[in-house]
């Protein structure tokens, strides 16, 4: 690709969503260039189209990499920065909710549309009904976290698997909709997990195959009853055993949604900032946090006595295996649209679906200033890696896991923020958080080294990575099977000309 | 193809499998050709491969179609009939339990193996999980069932949802593993819904794209506590409102399995047998049976007090709605393998995974003589034809559309067996199931007629059929998007020659 494909490109973009929505500015190239860590791929331009429609012209017309992107806050793993170089195609202008029912649960979107909007859409509405909410940043895209495969809080934290009816504008300019959405008037259209046939749902998740101009999310009820459960423990040696009847409570269906377990200096990145130095000594953490790590578990109910029970329960099961255990419960009828909880603990307002900027603020933790009111990582030189390893959820592999990363954060000269997200029945995922000052000498790539550090450390136990920044895309270990010519001819038949966001998830075979 | 053809390709066959593995013996081939409802593809020869690197052999060999079958009971909706002439891949042989996990509540398995192998196994591993069974045959396949997204007891009775790394051999004899199995060691291989990058899993459920000889099935817990709430109603117009209970209990969490909703007549087949006439009226079917509508919920929780306030709140949701209510519960520790109800109700045993013949038995309602004691409906000439509708979980749409379907059914001269399975939060599935005695003169024709006046019914507001019976394979509307064109591509990119199962959930474009 020349810079002159690049600009030709552009001019062909402008006549399909008109010249405003087309932008080749060198300083804002510059800044949509930018994430959190040192990235490669450059930006050559952005384009916004305002419709679907839109969106498959630009398709059709687009004979040079575009990397599409909804809310730009993919913080820590990439912002909106292409693998490789490419024009934006930037999403952000299809922000419509396009349809909503309260007795059934769900909610229509563009991709354009975030946890913000969303969470006042529902308020507003006077809605029941909550959306799981990423612990990230509250104008990100619902749609695009979910095709991330990201987290979220409550019921339906697992966010994939509560997304259905996708709208996808394929590289050809073909248009595919998942599901019973296929055809017109399905009364089970954003309702049904598969459809009837192949489901292709899976194809549109961490891929370059398609991109997604509509979905649907299931959300959840406001509970009548929310429990929190939060324990610590003093010791690793204790955590393991806490993780494995965390797994039985998963799997007997007591607790129904993500538990977050944080290390003490996760903790500690909260409420301090250290511009200066190495990293804390664990003497000195243990001082200032007391324990060693922290969890929350949160339990939805139907009922207040549903929702007591099933308190005890857990309290029943951890009590013996921790330091340390609270719960607090609110029972009642959520007035529509707002919690039950009081909004002043972030925490519990996160786990009935109010996004929250407090996470955002420990990205902060070694910067020279305390975080500016308007936060942007990308523009303020905060520097954030992470990794996102997947664990069986066995309290032994884990606190293995878990010791070794703290080692190797340490050895590279980061604090070793630490998170544990038993995110499901089987498995865990483990969030080992780089954060440092992009603008300290060498901190770009101390910590490009420690990221590939931990990815090889996890990869020797055959922990992989289930989620990828950047500098992961390209170094996951080859498959054992025929998967990558196979994913390759699937993206051949689904993109012949190869445009949609090469090098992402796409696993090229070594040559 | 000519039988010149699917002769030569036996003889290459033999050459892998050995040749008492391959069968072109008539009699054994009529038998094969043969299901409980009049089809047109003809089996022109039987392949049994005795491993997974046989199947890639056979794979590469293959310039025939060929039609994969496991436990061969997809009785009602096909058996093991292809929809166009083929060469069986019996998958029978492939019947190995390969791997479990007591902790993480894992089983992996051959599509061989059957549910009540399963159940053997479980038992006698003194295990204390048990897996979602279906209501069909206990000699069907689990991992077929699964595939075909097929519903089953207990918390994971969304079967397709609880499978995860599947092995699978494409046409081109190239073989995949989803998920996080494709990497050698990964340590979260069957445990992970997604693994890294696009989620290929989808393709290979309804669909003629891979050959699954291998896949783990996540097992659920037996529960501490097990309740069962039978509720009836007197009237249809009282339906409605307790399927729309229902849903507000399935989405607030209460309800973690599927109800079955059963009518009148649906119950009298499974006591009765009525060998000759017109189908029952309305009024005598009221008489013997008492109510209209029977319904089964069940719940499992990890502790007595939760589980006595999931009853508590089922019961009160439901009570002043329904007509009659009773509830059932156990409560105590499930010995190794066993249930903790007594068997000798079949239907509580299902819901602890024992798998049993009591719905089978009802296919024989319309036949003359009683259920033999090795009961083949196939080879008995037994009648069954289901369609299965997928609705939203909304009382009024159901009830619509079950009095039509009702209608319909009597119309054609079939008995109305309808079983509504509220099988997730926002979708019901509605089965039809024409029952009749193939013996009988234009019984075959008739039910065909009932099938699809039945899902044009349904498909006139907009209920689609979710899963297929052969005469539906070619049956559904057009899709308002480029769905087919895509499928097409895909297909071609997998399976080159498309000798696999042609006409199976493949949408062709209209010529």
């Amino acid at each position: 690709m020349s810079p002159g494909d690049f600009a030709a490109f552009l001019a062909r973009a402008a006549a399909v969503v008109g010249r405003e929505h087309v932008s080749a500015d060198t300083a804002e190239l510059d800044r949509l260039s930018t994430a959190t860590f040192a990235t490669r791929g450059r930006v050559f331009g952005r384009v916004s189209p305002g419709s679907p429609a839109e969106v498959c012209d630009l398709m059709r017309a687009a004979n040079v990499p575009l990397y599409p992107v909804s809310g730009g806050k993919n913080w820590g793993l990439g912002s909106r920065v292409p693998p490789r170089d490419a024009v934006l195609l930037d999403l952000g202008r299809l922000n419509r909710i396009v349809d909503f029912d309260e007795d059934l649960a769900t909610v229509t979107l563009e991709p354009g549309v975030t946890f913000r909007q969303l969470h006042a859409f529902l308020c507003e509405r006077g809605s029941r009904l909550f959306a799981a909410t990423t612990g990230g940043s509250p104008d990100g895209s619902v749609i695009a976290n979910a095709l991330e495969r990201g987290d979220g809080s409550g019921p339906n934290g697992d966010r994939a698997l509560h997304l259905t009816a996708l709208e996808v504008v394929l590289p050809t300019g073909e248009v595919v909709h998942t599901g019973f959405d296929r055809f017109q008037g399905a009364s089970t259209a954003t309702l049904h997990r598969y459809g009837v046939g192949p489901a292709l749902d899976g194809l549109f998740t961490q891929s370059n195959l398609g991109v997604v101009t509509r979905a649907t999310v299931w959300l959840a009820p406001l509970p009548r009853f929310l429990g929190a459960v939060r324990f610590a423990v003093a010791r690793d040696s204790e955590l393991g055993p806490v993780l494995d009847a965390i797994r039985r409570l998963r799997l007997d269906g007591t607790l129904r949604s993500a538990v977050g377990v944080w290390n003490d200096y996760r903790v500690l990145s909260v409420t301090e900032r250290r511009p200066a130095g190495a990293p804390l000594s664990r003497q000195a953490v243990a001082e200032r946090v007391g324990h060693r790590w922290f969890g929350l578990a949160s339990i939805y109910a139907g009922s207040r006595k549903l929702g007591e029970a099933a308190v005890d329960h857990v309290e029943a099961e951890l009590r013996p295996l921790v330091t340390s255990l609270d719960t607090a419960v609110e029972c009642g009828d959520p007035r529509a649209g707002h919690e039950l909880f009081p909004t002043d603990d972030p925490a519990l307002a996160f786990l009935q679906g109010v996004p929250h900027e407090a996470s955002l603020r420990s990205l902060y933790y070694r910067k020279r200033e305390d975080p500016p009111r308007q936060m942007d990582p990308d523009r303020d030189g905060v520097g954030a890696l992470w990794v996102s390893g997947a664990l069986p959820l066995r309290g032994e592999v884990i606190v293995r896991a878990t010791t070794e990363v703290e080692r190797v954060m340490l050895a590279h000269g980061f604090d070793p923020l630490v998170v544990l997200l038993c995110h499901a029945e089987r498995t865990l995922q483990l969030l080992p958080m780089i954060v440092f000052d992009r603008e300290h000498a060498d901190a770009d790539a101390r910590a490009l080294a420690c990221h590939d550090a931990l990815i090889a450390t996890l990869a020797a136990d055959g922990h992989l990575p289930q989620r990828l920044a950047l500098p992961a895309m390209g170094g996951l270990p080859p498959p054992r099977d025929d998967f990558s010519a196979v994913l390759a001819r699937l993206k051949q038949a689904l993109d012949p000309l190869g445009v949609l966001a090469p090098g992402r998830y796409d696993f090229p075979p070594p040559r």
